[in-house]
């Protein structure tokens, strides 16, 4: 998934209008002269995975169009703490004034990738890929879904639209696992694929009978995951979710399955701590005044 | 501040534009009839604190304007494991598709009010109020400073442009502490509070020098901010900030500042895990095919 | 593909506004009495197959919320000249202003679904199933793709963003097809079906060596396709699309394909001649002018 | 008509995101690296007319702003099978995502111009000219209305809001013919024209006792339209409506009337085939990955 | 014109969302519990004619959805000082938080009414008939042309769209006044009316060779609309405009012109002074705290 | 207070649609080649204060990108009759057609500076600000608070979501004066002013005992209002308000208050009359016709 530019200029500018209401930075406005340049830079604090510079860049460009933004560290880079992962140099107004909207885009979106990567870590050497959940922030899916890649994360479907997961309620309204895959299939494109949840080896018995893209292995022991990956024998995808967390994701990923999804990344990663540092205060223009 | 409804539905309204596409719920609408009805069970999975409501409910009468929606736990309350906090009755598909967008606005909402009020709790018995910063979710500062008012938190400005708060660049651009202040209160109307950021005692001596509002003391160690409250006494109010944890803020309140802001709060708060369960599985209904 | 409500409503909102600009229908305002009712026939002028109801009802409510629509034979129902398809009761000038952005809708989806069906009809007796293009009404692909599922068709990938075809030109600038398919996989998540356009047999043999979930067999003659669905041998499924039209399309379903693709369907469907008529003229009130 | 930058962006833009979703060209974004480029031509495949140059520029630079667009053959001059129409170069991803967009409008509105110059060209020798309807594809009626232009027919009124047309039922509820004009009048401002619709002589001579700007003399034969422009004898335009195709067109044009107005013009136009060809297939650049 | 309910609906929206911001109203929301009631009369204060009703109700029905709202006296009736023009029953909250922004759209288009009403009474006995032009409020002029007419005048072409009015410069780019109208009538449809401005009584003879619908007399003296009306000689419509104030108006009607066109009307209204008595102050209920 | 431009853009946006609807400046289109340039100059016809510069440039940019624009007198400067404000050249097409927005924002906009400085020249040599009100136009309030700074005046708050105004009702509704500031207190943040509207001198004791930042003496006397001065002695901020034109606003400023608002600044201040000279009348070019 590429960011689209477009997506990035309307998130940027909701946020925007979000912190500048119809008065603007009335603080910046009063104190800084419309003609101060400054040179700032993007610092990382902590260590981590570096996601979402395009709307650290828009955010301060839609203020000054002019400005120079230089991308040292791009997005799926780890750093450490004090890199530079951007320079800034432009009108000091804009700069002050779209940091924060810069930095909280910045900050959840490197905060997700972070997490992500150490679930990434956690199961190397295994054939698991660490795969997103629609536990997203309502509004931010596309970029978060793309901070959990820049992590070294998959992604799921996008949402409900473009690909089909059976759970156990449409199972029972449907009357069946059966009714319910062939209704699913009567419906669906040619090109959807089509995912079932089990939560018992009795109920994969049944969900293998049918022909299905992948099968939604929920809140499993690992020994019940090995199981079921045995029973699977390829003819499908395997997925493992449920009771994920950094100290078990490694005994799930040796069970073979080939995906485990974790809500965490998206729904509970910490911000990761990113700050502007001005390399020289804004200076007092020689020029005429604002 | 209260919810404003309008919002509530703009917010939920894009947020099921985000999950459903143009496509919709495709695994829903093919193994769910359309008369099908069900009745669920919003529950919290893990003890905190109620906030976003709201959000919940519109989302699912947004696709069943005439479910019910019985709300047993308001916003603001405290909730342990396994607490019923709403029951939701109405038609079953509505409610499948709405759930995740239901959960994922509550999730984050909860998870703020329920750090919110570790804070609170941490600080009680001082006169310390805990409040919120500009460190939001873009797009969703309204309901994440909302959620901080539900754990018992206060709000700061809301955006860069209902108060002035004068930063070190601020000061430096405009040629120093006095000049700020002045250009500040120049463009600011009647009705506009003026907060000073200050780095050490020295600077605080000379912000005292001029009338302002509050001063945020930035990064000070819990003896700089017992000095600084014996400084200002009384003549503004006083805000700690930065390096406020769990484990600090209660040294930091016993400073005596009137305010303590914790970025944290909104940027950094793991989602409370809720659930929907459903009272008994959707049932078919004996009418016509959908 | 269900219709969502509020996909419908924001269609016929736009296309009422484009009617009736700011000013209104001027017309009807200005001759007919606030207060006068009507009573109307939604009635086919010529045989077709239904699809749209939605749209005319959601047209006629938008401008009068109380007015009362029956469906007498709804989407997906083959219709002979002269048949009543709803019945419309309500404010006269409501349905004088919305009867024609009511028909445009439904004579442009009518025309979709009866030339679907014939299509259909036209491959009865084959496992072939006729799918739609991408070559759709710039904004109204939704309805565009409801309307072929009303006449018995089935939808292809809704858009660029929901599934994978790897053309020759993809094929190229990846270096080749194996590339192409590793390319595709290792971007797309587990969610997300592969096909690949082939235009001679020689390059059906390169992509049968990857596995791929469908391939698009271009502008082959009906020969071309027989040996195709051979060679594939059920290791995917077979799509047939170039040079299809009424009098073709029996021949390629012959040859074994899975999936016939039409992009006329959509592109060049002559719109189902509807009318709206009414029962009794609208009377004048005998109440206060309006 | 002219048609606006403004608009035609707003429409490819839409167009554009019914296309992309969210996730993007997934195809093209996964097998053509960010930095190759391509030559292409944008062909006739059969002859007709052109129209909507504008629109197949707007898509493929809204995608590369850099891109470079040709036109060889302009809105409104014909052209004949292999024609090159424009010459894009451009980025290569960009190209191939905005293809089919660009293709969609143009060939529905070279469609339109193409029916609409045989309608013109069949009444050559005549007077009337050939004009449009409100039977227009919803949202797209001020391109479909230029695209009559290029084809050389003109313009009805543009919706509801900008011209009077009096019709049956308004005459009904208005309690007669002068009635209904006298209401119209007083209602409207003095720059509205005013038309009224009339099915026999004897309605055209009561129509004629008032002063109006036009008749529309909806399915009359062409004796009847004969008799009727004798009638009218100069006092108004004639409008004849209903029964019109290119079989029936000359006979009625020959009947004297000033407006021959033509439904089918914008509801049932075939599209035009265009296709993109690309001069050399995109080739991978030397550069460094995307 | 009639105003439509769509459009009210989205002037009064932005006009609260504006005065709302995403915080609210903070004061009453915090000083009035959410169960309170109220009873208001929106009462005149000073004499004038009654405009814009339904944007007033709109405005508390927007935040009270139950709330009573009965208009004694309509739009277009003249009222005194004291005059209860409607009497507001609901919410307190709503009624108190709307309060400003029924006002502001009912104050300005009350002044508008009550303007135009005095020109139309000054021209009283003439032909002349009273019109608008475009110098309205940029956004509001669907609702400024409709309290004109509330106060009894007429309404000029709305836009540029959708009437033809040739000025100088546009006589001088087409190369002459016969060029201009004859490029104009080419490129206009036929139901578009066409207007010529001239200034002098030579440019008149020049412009009555040809065939136009109206003349514009622009910045004439009363002798001069005086003979421009005797050459017109009823050929088309006359319309003055320029120095047309409460002074002059019954001059320059009585030259016979058809109408007199005056900018003032919009651009220049006073507003008309309207209040909103409470008729007891809301009271606190009894029930329970909001 | 700035005008950002994306504000500026979006209101001239909006303008722009509304008066060249779908169809756009016919008249224009139709008289004026595409290649012909102008040039004019802004002209005051009437002395006054400039304000909205920024409005008019972004009109006639918005149709011409490459338009030059060239400002003589800048916002907030006095102009004298035929003086030239500012200097445009470019486009023919684009200036005739965006002259009338232009000229709409910028007669309201001067209109409201100049009648604010009559107001602050009133007032001069006494201590008192003249401030605005919420009685501004719907959807153009930052440009009417601008302009009133344009004036010399100042910003009251912008909204009811940035400031707490207790008025009468308020008082009330909450139970007494003390009740209703605790209750604005505990509900506004820290950085939120409160101002409580008082009536008379007894009301005016009866706030003093609360800490509020400022008093709004309503309708009072300029005995009164000296009296009320008196009795604040400088506790908090006074503002006059009710019975203020240039007659009476001097006395009053005589009280001592600090503030006094006036409604009429924005609710009826009439436009300034300003125009648009063509330096030479749009010239044919030679070139190719468009």
């Amino acid at each position: 998934m590429m960011l689209s530019h477009n997506l990035v200029l309307t998130a940027v500018r909701a946020a925007l209008a979000e912190d500048l209401g119809l008065s603007g930075d009335i603080t910046t406005n009063a104190t800084v002269r419309a003609d101060v340049r400054a040179d700032a830079l993007l610092v990382a604090r902590t260590p981590g995975v570096v996601a979402g510079i395009a709307l650290a860049e828009a955010a301060f460009r839609e203020l000054d169009p002019d400005c120079s933004f230089e991308v040292d560290i791009d997005d799926g880079a780890s750093i450490v703490a004090d890199d530079t992962v951007a320079r800034i140099s432009g009108n000091a107004r804009a700069i002050l004034t779209a940091e924060r909207v810069a930095l909280n885009f910045m900050g959840r979106m490197c905060g997700i990738a972070t997490l992500t990567r150490r679930y990434v870590e956690a199961t190397a050497g295994t054939k698991a890929k660490i795969v997103d959940t629609r536990k997203t922030t309502p509004g931010l899916r596309v970029f978060e879904k793309y901070a959990v890649r820049c992590g070294g994360g998959h992604n799921h479907r996008f949402g409900l639209f473009d690909a089909i997961l059976i759970k156990d309620n449409h199972i029972v309204a449907a009357g069946g696992v059966a009714e319910a895959i062939k209704a699913a299939r009567d419906a669906a494109g040619h090109m959807t694929k089509i995912e079932v949840e089990v939560d018992t080896l009795e109920q994969l018995d049944v969900v293998m009978r049918e022909k299905v893209d992948c099968v939604l292995l929920d809140n499993m022991t690992p020994q019940g995951l090995r199981a079921a990956v045995a029973t699977v024998a390829g003819r499908c995808l395997t997925e493992a979710s449920g009771g994920v967390n950094l100290d078990t994701v490694k005994e799930i990923a040796a069970s073979g399955v080939d995906l485990i999804s974790v809500g965490a990344l998206t729904h509970s990663a910490p911000v990761l701590d990113l700050g502007l540092d001005f390399i020289s205060a804004p200076q007092k223009s020689s020029g005429r005044p604002a």
